[in-house]
């Protein structure tokens, strides 16, 4: 199963790309699309929307995750990451690709084990299940890759149980 | 001038479009794009960006106009919206159309003459203003068209003030 994992963000914006059968994970394509702080608000979901296109266009996920909406302390940036958040779900709906979303709690469940694991400890165990031979060097990246894993973990999991139900 | 207003909603989009010296208004086009509450968020987002899009692509307006971020009481109502108002942000920039934004206080105060007018006020000045047999029964496609009257009356006024000044 191919599955895309997106961290939404209007300045960075993480994606990461995984082939999985649900226990072996293979990294296919990592990265971040950044906006610039110079551009206007509409502009910057632009290139987030045409930049998530791409990535869809050449990996041809057959999944996609993203975290859950979260209700942040400081409204201003819970509004403006709900902005950046619609285009990314429109760009998965686009493309026809099923979407999952996962809490953060789910995400360092599934990747560390640990609920309330660190972001250091994420990053270090998206490595690992990836054999990696360095940690993804940017977070939003590797937070990308954990929901990814996060997904395809839980897929696997469902079908199975289906199986045996 | 030919002026886009949208009003957001995820079950409801509203949107209006007029033509304007900034003095005198016709109205073009108006309507609701609606979304099944069957539906996935996602779907519901595309929808929407599709409905927007044939809007742009028919009347091509030169200018677009939304009511600012609202910080609402209920933080899931807000944050849904702003996921809604991100996909209408991005519709217009796909577009390449100029986007202006403006408060409902500035709403109002452009199409009644007072920030603190009753819906049915607004309702009512819209169909006085585009010289309508009858007011605009969705309330909806009425605030869209109050957003674009306002959008057209403030551009006229600062060009004015430009050529002045």
């Amino acid at each position: 199963m191919r599955v895309l994992g997106i961290d939404c963000g209007s300045e960075r914006t993480g994606y990461g790309v995984i082939e999985s059968d649900g226990v072996e994970h293979r990294m296919l394509a990592a990265g971040v699309i950044r906006t610039r702080s110079s551009s206007r608000f509409e502009e910057r979901l632009l290139t987030i929307a045409n930049g998530l296109r791409e990535v869809i266009r050449e990996q041809r996920p057959e999944r996609a995750a993203v975290e859950g909406v979260f209700y942040a302390a400081n409204a201003k940036t819970a509004l403006k990451l709900a902005h950046v958040r619609g285009v990314a779900l429109l760009a998965v709906a686009e493309a026809g690709i099923r979407l999952a979303e996962y809490s953060p709690l789910e995400v360092k469940t599934s990747v560390v084990g640990y609920g309330r694991a660190e972001k250091s400890q994420v990053q270090g165990m998206v490595k690992t299940l990836l054999r990696l031979a360095e940690p993804i060097a940017s977070e939003d990246a590797s937070d990308a890759l954990a929901v990814a894993i996060c997904a395809a973990t839980r897929e696997a999991m469902a079908l199975h149980t289906g199986v045996l139900g």
